[in-house]
């Protein structure tokens, strides 16, 4: 199939649908002096500084409006190229784990209970029917994708519907009175997906790209790479289509990812960003809506090699490090402390006028 | 002053006085078991799943208690060796701050306020007598060290009494129902002690220690370094008598510091070290009692590079690395989160038996 009669292709002009406005300078240059009128050293408080802000430049405020409550939306959703044996787990595990999150007893749940964050659970996609249930947001494009190495995963339209989809939830938690969105994905057979958005967004190699998921062993690490690298050869994405990529490769969750970061910008909200899934979404979403990246926030990097490419080209460096690889919005909810203590000392912080510390002697007068 | 008569040696066997049983291996191997059976892929949670292990082994229970309420006590202390003009910061900024501490108003407070964690700020050496307040304890040794380059910055009661007092605090703090336990330090010129003292017991070398603290310049830096390696051509120290070291250098926080730590460790409380100076006093502590480390768990790494050696002889990882370097506490306080969202997942999560998740291919039946 070659470029110019794939059936995931089309004219239309996504740039005139998706728009994520510049953040506000103003804003980010009285939070960047407020900061340095702190009782602290300055500069002392390092990535903190970086993210307040961000923060501040995000909500168009000095000091912007603390970033709680907050919601993790996962969004769910089923991969055709799990035909193709790229992990051992078997698919029903994704609708296993959403009947898991509903129930309270992933490790998203214990996290965000710990830290009163609601869990908002999409279900773009999966490919089991799951029962209606308190909490689930049935958002169904398809009951997963088809397998991107025999054809396009999804066709244009339920691409596009997907992002549409993911605005709406974004619009939803916000409307809600949420005043951060994490992002979180449950998707058995993702991180192969991901692996192929990401090389069709940076240029990366699949070999640079893919990775272990969920902990898979050499020889099928070596058989998911063939496999991204056969999808890749087969679709020829072009990066300036970002709906095509997403017909071509899926996946649902990625597509309402995307979709979610710009419904997040749209209403000037910070988006904290977990794992790889939620890389690969961004990329998606800047090549939509380019200021798009300056709403997110990268919550962690995680142990999937692709995940820093994402992140490397998305230019946004990961608030933790912790070697986590589980998704869920996990990563996105151990970074959320750090962004909200980031908010609440521009708010509260005494200035060495205000509080009658004495500045230091080569900064004086 | 050769060794023989320094006034800073004794015969004292600290080791008769300090102790810490090391962690529950039983303990461990159940979370370890337990992770391993939670509803996550194996290993996924990275390094959340170490401190989780690490908290059941300081509690020796599966799953260990929730490591709340947190207190973060913030020892205060002045340094002789600011006569040196090591830092442009005037030494009554010690003061000013405990004041700003005290009246809600510094970083420490508004992240502490964030995380519901109680500020205690103890006076265990400030130059500057401190009027009785809410919130501050007193426990002064001196007023401040005398200058490390002259002569001993205390005498050895003097630093015997500054640990003790330190575990008291610690002792106070549990006793009030606190179920982790934050060190904080202020004091200007305290990261000229803090590389002294990391010379001491790491081997390294005043240039390799010593950094820039608050921010000071290049000239600045290469007078510091030199001021620690005149301290130390003086004192000789002797790594294996932590009271000479300690009283051969201050500082009165650190020396209060290492209390703390060894205080939680007998109680069995996890403590979660702040940066350099909180680096340097866990120095102190395991020294005097070799199982100390294995109670700590380090917040973060500050952009101070005595720290990093600090924490790779103590061969504790840190959680975050934000290039923070204020000290206060701050840093520990950011990763609090992290460490209780570890033992809220071993608390909450569901086993892949309970939840109905089937287990991948390969590591099924």
């Amino acid at each position: 199939m070659d470029r110019a009669d794939a059936p995931v292709r089309g004219n239309r002009r996504q740039g005139d649908d998706f728009r994520a406005r510049p953040p506000d300078a103003p804003a980010r240059r009285a939070a960047a002096a407020r900061l340095d009128r702190m009782t602290k050293p300055r500069g002392s408080l390092g990535r903190v500084e970086d993210v307040a802000v961000t923060l501040a430049g995000i909500a168009g405020a000095c000091p912007p409006p603390l970033p709680e409550p907050a919601a993790v939306a996962v969004f769910a959703a089923d991969h055709g190229v799990h035909a193709q044996g790229v992990t051992p787990w078997p698919q029903e595990v994704t609708a296993q784990m959403v009947a898991n999150f509903l129930a309270g007893g992933a490790v998203v749940n214990a996290f965000a209970r710990r830290l009163g964050v609601e869990v908002c659970v999409v279900d773009i996609g999966v490919a089991t029917p799951l029962d209606p249930a308190p909490g689930l947001l049935s958002r169904r494009i398809a009951a997963g994708t088809a397998d991107m190495t025999c054809g396009p995963a999804l066709t244009r339209p339920q691409a596009q519907a997907a992002v549409e989809a993911g605005i709406e939830v974004a619009r939803d938690l916000v409307a809600a009175g949420n005043r951060c969105l994490l992002t979180g994905d449950m998707g058995i057979a993702n991180t192969t997906t991901a692996a192929a958005l990401i090389c069709a967004f940076t240029g990366a190699t699949p070999a640079e790209a893919t990775g272990r998921g969920t902990g898979i062993d050499d020889a099928t690490l070596t058989h998911k790479t063939a496999v991204v690298t056969r999808a890749l050869a087969l679709h020829d994405p072009d990066p300036a289509d970002p709906i095509g990529v997403l017909a071509a490769f899926g996946g649902l969750e990625h597509a309402g990812l995307a979709g979610f970061v710009l419904g997040a910008a749209e209403l000037r909200v910070p988006v904290l960003l977990d794992g790889v899934s939620s890389g690969a979404a961004a990329l998606v979403a800047a090549a939509l809506a380019p200021h798009a990246r300056a709403y997110c926030l990268a919550g962690h990097r995680s142990a999937e090699p692709g995940h820093r490419l994402a992140l490397v080209h998305l230019e946004l460096e990961p608030l933790l490090e912790l070697g986590m690889r589980l998704g869920e919005g996990t990563g996105a909810l151990l970074a959320l402390p750090v962004v909200q203590a980031a908010a609440q000392a521009l708010h509260d912080v005494a200035t060495f006028d205000t509080a009658g510390v004495t500045v230091r002697a080569d900064l004086d007068g």
